[in-house]
């Protein structure tokens, strides 16, 4: 950390910086300015809060030079993390896809849509159960039941599935049905969940909170591998700005800034992040072109019966060309589409 | 809702539109305008999802016309909630302030700091005992022991305590100790917490998400006025922008936008809204001026030594100065501060 | 318009919205709603102030149907805008690179950077001599000594030249100079600079300003096509956002939503809306994946002694790589680059 | 400035770091940390960019020490600069408010809202002549005729006059008619036109572009005083935010950072920074009691036939109400209004 004084700091300020350094076991490192006087704290100081020293009278600012990150960053560990599923792996030198409806709604709506998705190129399903609305009146999720169907739909399409956790107490009966588990942008910042999917034996889908920095995505995905869960799959799904002609704002700038930042996979929502199916497949291009490892995106059979975010959500047939064009743009970066392996009954 | 059709729309788009409102069980009404037809459908919409009627072939938006909060709004409680707690009330024509500690960080601490900020005028005491933090590595708060410090400071001053809350496990120790369940920005839209906290039988102090739109901090009350708890006290705590010269941006319009969408009461957190002790005066007054019914404000007795957020805690000298030009605003904008009534062993 | 009614609006107070909508020329439509009562004002509304019925009594809020702008959409003209220049035209299925200095600095720099674009394959030469910076202390640009260089450059290599203008008085001066003149994001809300373009001869590059919407660009550009010059390239090149890893956030949505909006050419600047060159040909594919027209892009021979906006500029063989990737995307989303015509000397 | 290296910088980077420094004609101070290495460069850093140092090979990021502007700063000037203008001052213990209509629409409507805002207790007038509009279709000012009504309306109440100046072009005439030129938040970064009012007689309100920081303002009421003209007054006009409820969003928190960063004036404009006249009143009396030196607010005596901004202009009966609230806010923070002296004719 870097202590910087007040122009007008005292030497006795700054003799009082030097021994707070001192306790918090760090050395100082004295560099007298022309305007002011900047000290220098050497050592590891992740633990440290910057209020220690930023408290002190005659302190301007304190600055941090470590990432506050460790077991997410690239100097931990430098080659891309790869995690193996049910019949691709994410990470890797292949793109994988994943789709489905934003809400199961039915059994005979979830099996539609999987076994088209599954036609159409798709690697793993997703579909919420537990939906995190903004108004208590609106279709809340079919809970357990929609479980089940995800289920049934993994055993009929052979792929694996992933859906949403909301709560602690939602994870033990999850486990039981899905392949990922999904944390949604609302609870990115959500620490009781986060400490205890560092627990789960399962991959964590996290997606990036609408209004957090791309190093509090990295922090909340540190909760998770400190817990001991190492498997983190990271998500761009659009932050909010000013702009309003769009749901969300694409931060496609993060793509290639947290591929330089962390070996964790990185995946792109083109859905939320644009939140109008006519934006959806420009965006899953613009991803796949900016070094994105994967694409998560709604698809529905029935759009305007959807119980939820069907404005953003792509037929079938959509979705198909979406993965048509997405091939193309992955062979130009020197990447491709993961393989389609035989479903069990496909 | 209004339902705007492209330019191009065909007659037969407005007729499967006309259709669709009707099968929602709302009249539609055709205004023919220039360049594109608009449709109004109207009856009780609040249940309906925008996305019924906007993918639809040849709809190019879709305005929605009422507020999608209902027990919330002024339209259906006119007059301001006033909710009385231990020695005072909150939402009338007195203005309470809240204070103590970010964190409860052991008991000498907690009760030196209760007992000066109820000295300096305080009517609710606050502390922190499970922490949201940022980083894994960042102390998590003292949990269940920080409670009974909590529990002891209230027998020792007389004042109700607040405490945050972060999950649904929580709920059932805290509201053994605590007299208000706080949820922080974070967990604005954690909704399994918000419907739980509908059936607790403590005021709830909400605290806006640091994206939230003022919109959707009324949906979040919502859910808990939904739930059958209505006392809800709403509380600005600064929103994220681009600015970096504080550590977030007070939404000073917030206060009156929201004293005038609800009957709610609305506070104010100058200590997280700015992120620096020096602003925090100075952002109080500027709360109550503008109609604030509250304050909640950090005071730490060792900044230097706290152990979250020290740089925005005010020491129980500055704070008592706070009290006391807030208390001169308010008589300016005919208001007073709420009496401090003798503490159990004050 | 829309104009919605209070819940509790008199009977009265609608009446007289309707006399102040027959009062504009416009016919008025009421629908009676549930809560409220909504009066539609049917006609060209283009020209009236939301205000005019905003501000009387018993008025909500004021809905706009319409864009306000009209000759930059699409309805105005369906199909893409293509302007022809110097070797390339820029609109159509071809897709352009502009690259240079982001200041003129010397003339040898200049013809240096402009030699190692063009054999890297770029259409154009950007280069600034009036500078637009932030601290009045810093390199200002050369002025019209660097209009000369830029001439110089052109005859060299053959390219068109690209040079920011910064006020209405350097207009006359660049024209004898440049071939396409730039307003910058600090300018795309300078009106009396617009005006004053929309008489000039040359096509403008428009950039997006830091917090403009995309309306708010088009309306600038309409500004200049209102005017009477229909060569208006719009250019998005970052938006101002919480996020501080990089100097800005790529709006990538803005390249499909303009494209649908309006027929004007779209090109990105992936320097300044990454702000750090190891980022930049990554956003420079997605650009082109998402359907950009061209881009924009600073390339030095010696960053490290720019005198501008060195961290963002590529080495021209850097540079040289990205137009090869570009290329490939390009290819994938079936367009192609521009081709290179000989230069003069070349 | 601190020059950081990358944790996997060599011996040799660090040493052309070290060259570099010294090239600039700073002194280079080496701390070597556990993970990387930091430089101090010591000395006057504020002509050289970041740049130099954070191209060079090895470097991660390069921070600044030294706020970037000088002339504007508390520590060029420690005591508030007060202006003393016809009648009253600004920046001092009193508090100024200007007032008048959004436009100057004809010499009637400016007459009658002049003397109603002086009789209310207005101290200066305000009026746009030259309207910046985001559409080219709507009404853009009176020009020159407008300043001859402001002149008349300046001898008719004694108030001296704020007029928007667009143009470097249009200052020439303006300086005959008008006693302070405001310069529009769209025009904050117009250096040739901040430039031109370095030159000027007269004093100058900078209002804050709509997402420009604290510094970025500064930074432009630097290029003012570097130019010669030492009266500027700054003006916080709202930020444009993902907050929709609003115009824009009201960064209160900018008053005291301002105070205490600069010794030039801190005014506030409620009408922009809410855009509802409904909320101006709160927010007029928030700014004062977070330390703002005045106020500019705009009135109207027929809002809904206003040419422009009508939905957030106070009517005069309202404006009057406003300045009595105020007035106390203003004593209960220990200031007062400034005396409204004898019109001329009044």
């Amino acid at each position: 950390m870097m202590i910087i004084m007040h122009p007008g700091a005292s030497r006795q300020q700054v003799k009082d910086v030097v021994v707070c350094i001192k306790d918090q076991g760090l050395s100082p490192h004295i560099i007298e300015g022309v305007e002011r006087t900047v000290i220098g704290a050497v050592g590891d100081s992740r633990g440290i809060s910057p209020d220690v020293f930023s408290t002190l009278p005659g302190v301007e600012s304190v600055v941090r030079i470590s990432h506050p990150y460790k077991l997410a960053s690239r100097e931990f560990k430098a080659e891309d993390s790869v995690f193996p599923l049910d019949g691709f792996s994410i990470g890797g030198k292949e793109i994988a896809i994943i789709a489905g409806p934003c809400s199961v709604e039915s059994r005979d709506q979830l099996l539609e849509i999987a076994q088209a998705v599954r036609q159409a190129g798709a690697h793993a399903l997703r579909g919420g159960v537990f939906k995190p609305r903004t108004s208590p009146y609106a279709f809340q999720g079919l809970g357990e039941e929609g479980l089940e169907y995800l289920a049934e739909a993994r055993q009929l399409t052979g792929m694996p599935v992933v859906a949403e956790v909301m709560s602690v107490a939602q994870i033990e009966a999850m486990v039981k049905y899905v392949d990922i588990l999904q944390v949604g942008a609302r609870n990115m910042q959500n620490y009781p969940l986060l400490r205890a999917l560092g627990e789960a034996r399962l991959p964590v889908l996290l997606k990036r909170g609408m209004s957090a920095t791309v190093e509090e995505l990295l922090m909340s995905a540190e909760y998770i591998l400190a817990g001991g869960n190492d498997r983190v799959i990271l998500c761009e799904r659009g932050i909010r700005t000013f702009e309003t002609a769009t749901r969300n704002t694409t931060d496609i700038n993060a793509v290639p800034v947290l591929k330089s930042l962390t070996h964790l996979p990185v995946i792109l929502d083109p859905s939320h992040s644009t939140g109008y199916f006519e934006f959806v497949t420009a965006v899953a291009r613009a991803a796949v072109a900016a070094g994105a490892d994967g694409l998560i995106v709604e698809v529905h059979s029935d759009p305007a019966h959807a119980l939820s975010d069907g404005h953003q959500s792509l037929k079938p047939e959509m979705f198909s060309e979406m993965v048509r064009q997405v091939e193309a743009v992955a062979a130009a970066v020197g990447r491709c589409l993961a393989p389609v392996r035989n479903a069990a009954q496909g």
